[in-house]
C-alpha cells in the first residue's frame, strides 16, 4: 500500500477506556426536526382506488405537490454538557441512526456512550432512509432501489470470526432500509442544511457517509471542528478546505485478508495523503494495531464497542474538544 | 347519527390540565429494537452494476434473502416511573414515530409529554414506514405504495383554521413517508409480537393505528390495559373481545361538517357500541362538548396538544392506571 499510514500509538495515559456509568440519562432537551429537501410538482399519473376505511372512498390525486429529500435529526441535549460542541452520528448505507442505538444485542449503543459522556449528539436518518422518507421513482428518484440481503451484509461487513455479535445477526439484519445510488447531492445537499443549523460541531461518520461528512466539512470548514472517520467508503473531493479540520480515521481488524476493504482504504488513503499534502492534520487508528483486536466493519456494534468509543472519547479530549 | 356519542362531562376535578415540566427529563434506560417479521428469499432477477466506492465494484445479488415485515420501537423509560404500565404510542398513515415527538413548530411533544409525567414510552415505526423499513414490490409487498401530497395533508387532516400550526406546515409535510394499502396483516402480527414483549401497557393509537390497536386489543385482552384511541380510522373485528379494556376515543373539531370525517366516525361509532354491548367501557370524548375547541385530525400537534395531552392523562388516572 502506497498510502503511507501511519501506525497511531497509544500512550496510556491517553487511551483510559471510559466505562458506561449506570446513572440515569439527564437531558435538558429531547426532539427532532425534519431538514431540507424541496417541492416536486408530479403530473400525469392516475390516481389509485382507495378506501382506508371500508365504505368511505378516500380521494387520493398523485398529481399534486411532493416534499422530497428531506432528511431527519433526532436530538437529545445532556443537563450537564461536557463538550464545546454537538455530536453529529451520520450512518452508512442500508441503515439509519437506530445504528447508533441499542447495539442488536441489547447493549448501549454509541448515541448513549456520548450522551452520558455530556455531548449534545444529533442522530440523523439521510435522505431517502428511515424517518426521512423517500420519493416517488422514477419520477423523482432516479434508479431503482437496491436492497441489503442477509447473505450480502455477513461478508460486506466482515462480520464473521468478529467481535460483531453474531448471535444477533437476524436483530441487525432487520435494521436495513432500502438506498439508492443517485441520491448523494441530496443528500450532501440536506446534511449541509443540517450543519449550518446546529454547528458548529464535530461530525462522526461511518461507511457511505465518509463522503457526505467529507464533502459537507469541506463546503463548511469553519463549522466541522473536527470529523471522526469511521471505516469510511469514501473522501471527499476537495481535501485543502480540510487543512484546519482534524480528521480522526478509525479502522478494524481483518482489512488486509478481505481485498475489497483493502482497495477501500487505498482509496481513502490517498484523500488522507492529500490532505495531509495540504497542511491538514490526519490520525489514522488502526485498531489492531493498537491491540484492539477483531473489529468487524459494525464497529459500533461490536462486543467491544465501547472501548472503540473511549478510544474516540480520548481522541476528542486530547484535541480540546472535551473538558 | 345513530351511533350514541356520549358527552364526556368533564369535572372540573379531573379535568385539570398538567403542564409541561421545565425540569429535565431523566431517564433510567433509553433504546431501541426491531420485532416481528419474516424472512423471504427473491429469485430471477438481474443483479444491478454498482461501484459504492469508485474503482471498487460491489457485489449485489438480488437473489437472496430478505428481513421483511419487521417493525421498530424506541424507547424512553424515566428514572421514576408514576404509573403501573408503560404507554405505547402508535402512529397513523403516512407517518412515523416522529409524530409524537416535537411538533412541527418546536414544542415538545406527546411522547415528552409522557415521560415527563412518569410513564415509559414505547415509540414505534410500524411496518413499511420509517426505521421499519420497506420490502421490494411488487415481490414482496403487493400494489405500489401510495404518497400524500403537500395538498392532501391539508384536507385530509382538518387542518384548515384548526389549532394546528400551519406557519409550520412544510414542516409537517416533510415527516410524510409512503404507505401501501396491502401491509394490514404484516403490521398486526408485528404490533402483536411487540405487545407480547413489553406489555401489560397502555396502548394510544391515531388515525390508520385504530384498526391496528383494536385488533391487537382484541387478540392480548390480557395485556392491553387501556386503549385509548384519537380519531380512529377503524375499529377492530372482535368487539366482544374488548369487555375488559378500557377504552377512550378523542375527536377533535369540525368532524360534523367533513361528510368523509363524519363518516368515518359513524363506521367506528359503531364499533363502540358493539364493545359497550357486550359489557366493555367505551368513554367518548368530543373535544369541542368539552369546551376544548378548534383541535385538527393531528390533535397532538395542535397548538393545545399540552391541554389535549392532560385531558388523557386525567382519563388514565381516573382509570387507575397513574399513581
Amino acid at each position: 500500500m502506497k498510502t503511507g499510514f501511519v501506525l497511531a500509538v497509544c500512550l496510556l495515559s491517553g487511551c483510559t477506556v471510559t466505562k458506561q456509568t449506570e446513572a440515569p440519562i439527564a437531558l435538558k432537551e429531547m426532539g427532532s426536526f425534519h431538514i431540507g429537501g424541496r417541492e416536486v410538482v408530479i403530473k400525469g399519473k392516475t390516481a389509485p382506488k382507495v378506501e382506508l376505511t371500508p365504505g368511505v372512498p378516500s380521494n387520493i390525486d398523485p398529481n399534486e405537490t411532493y416534499a422530497v429529500e428531506q432528511m431527519y435529526a433526532q436530538y437529545f441535549v445532556p443537563s450537564t454538557v461536557k463538550c464545546k460542541y454537538p455530536l453529529l452520528l451520520w450512518h452508512g448505507a442500508w441503515l439509519t441512526g437506530a445504528t447508533y442505538e441499542t447495539t442488536p444485542d441489547g447493549r448501549e449503543g454509541w448515541l448513549n456512550y456520548f450522551v452520558k459522556h455530556g455531548w449534545p449528539v444529533y442522530l440523523s436518518d439521510a435522505v431517502e432512509r428511515g424517518r426521512a422518507g423517500w420519493a416517488p421513482f422514477p419520477d423523482v428518484f432516479t434508479g431503482d432501489p437496491i436492497f441489503l440481503t442477509k447473505e450480502n451484509a455477513r461478508a460486506r461487513f466482515r462480520l464473521e470470526g468478529s467481535q460483531f455479535p453474531m448471535e444477533a445477526y437476524d436483530q441487525f439484519v432487520k435494521q436495513a432500509v432500502p438506498r439508492w445510488t443517485t441520491n448523494n447531492k441530496a443528500t450532501i445537499a440536506a446534511y449541509t442544511q443540517l450543519v449550518d443549523k446546529v454547528c458548529p460541531c464535530v461530525i462522526l461518520v461511518h461507511s457511505q457517509s465518509g463522503l457526505f461528512g467529507a464533502m459537507v466539512a469541506e463546503a463548511r470548514p469553519e463549522k466541522v471542528k473536527a470529523l471522526v472517520m469511521v471505516e469510511p467508503a469514501n473522501g471527499g473531493a476537495n481535501p485543502a478546505a480540510l487543512k484546519n479540520v482534524p480528521i480522526l480515521a478509525v479502522y478494524g481488524d481483518f482489512i488486509d485478508q478481505d481485498p475489497r476493504w483493502s482497495k477501500i482504504k487505498a482509496v481513502v488513503g490517498k484523500y488522507y495523503e492529500a490532505v495531509r499534502m495540504a497542511g491538514g492534520s490526519v490520525d489514522i487508528y488502526e485498531l489492531p494495531k493498537m491491540g484492539i483486536k477483531g473489529n468487524s466493519h459494525m464497529v459500533m456494534m461490536d462486543k467491544n464497542s465501547d472501548q472503540v468509543a473511549g478510544v474516540i472519547q480520548n481522541w476528542l479530549t486530547r484535541r480540546g474538544l472535551y473538558n
